[in-house]
């Protein structure tokens, strides 16, 4: 996928359909999270490790078109990237590909804040973090 | 809450928390969509009506921005309305109000598209449902 | 309900179906937690108040027959009980009546105990809480 | 895992967490139906070919045991087999294994009947699928 250098793969389930055979429009919310986690993986600790040095990332937007239906067993490719990131907060982007017509099935994005766990205001994210992101995504 | 002629009401399940003590973002979806069933069953069989006359009201779009988190056992209040209804194309709006405190905890909207539930082609919102709908928001 | 003294009634939503068109296997432990949150609530403070206090209780089993396909819309009351309590221990009965037809769709139990929150350590339940499930099942 | 020929792995997601800061016990149910489509997409189509030939496996019981916490993104190996199956019925057995301290998080079962997905009775297992199973787990 042109601009995007990083990719998830998930597999539609069956409890993410519903009634109308498709998968439930909220599932593709749970599937950026998915890929967030994978993305942010490759960087040392990733979310875990994120939350374990006392930050949350806070999900403050998320914004899904849905393009195509994506059924049961599908395999859905997430490309995902982190489009920007400025002090604490970063928007992440994702263009779900079906791995087998190449269909875009959806696209959207998320925009995040760090907090500080323990307060819980804003926080810059970790500055070797976000290089490692810029870095990345150069 | 102004502008808005119908509401709705959920309380945060436990499942629909998650390890960072919230409600999860996904599940503000979720309730877009109870906040539409409930909107609709005032009129004639509701969406379950709609669906046994052939038709499917597909979701193409959804935004959600979360303004506060939520925790378990809140009450929330769904202020819902049809911002605006043209041939297929429908969209509703959603403020989530707190009760108790009155925090407006996330506000969004959500697209629709009326197809046939055979051929899925988009096909007009029935006229007798449309005009239910404007009445009910004027 | 013969035997039961509490229920709590619950929609099926459209998110809770799945590509069979029924309501999916795993949402019916998510209606047992709803129960099981109702039930608790007529006493003081209910399960958030038990949280507040330090506690926790732990799922440590559950159990569920599915009779009768349940769709979107219909409507479920669930009968609940507390069936036994001793020392940490309690386990939640649970059986589904489909509003309409009496059909009972579902029935269940969860086994629960009650922990520390800071240690994870077993603990009695509050004598408080005992004597007043105690009292409400008599 | 004595007694398993076949296992399949999930991550433990951010959603599948609730405000204990552990999996939701209906999480595992989800994964019980990962797992049974993974142990079945083995055999010719898996269960999406069994759907396309007009088929259904309904759940018809669950029960599961919680043994010990599972945490966002703990991996956990699903050891699954079919325990028995005789004309219409069958049973998956699961024992979930954590992956790096061996921990078992969780072990349970689920019954399943096939029904004819036109008239919703019960039908034997394709008598294809049935060898292949009994081969599998011989």
């Amino acid at each position: 996928m042109d601009g995007f250098r990083f990719s998830t793969d998930v597999s539609v389930r069956f409890a993410e359909t519903d009634a109308q055979g498709i998968a439930h429009n909220a599932s593709y919310l749970v599937w950026f999270e998915v890929a967030r986690v994978d993305y942010l993986a490759r960087f040392d600790g990733g979310y875990p490790g994120i939350r374990e040095q006392g930050l949350e990332a806070f999900t403050i937007e998320t914004h899904c078109r849905y393009l195509a239906p994506a059924r049961f067993a599908d395999r859905l490719r997430i490309h995902t990237r982190i489009a920007s990131q400025k002090g604490a907060r970063f928007r992440f982007e994702y263009v779900f590909e079906r791995i087998g017509d190449g269909a875009i099935v959806a696209d959207g994005w998320s925009g995040h804040a760090c907090v500080d766990a323990a307060t819980l205001r804003p926080t810059r994210m970790p500055p070797w973090l976000a290089e490692a992101i810029a870095t990345a995504e150069a």
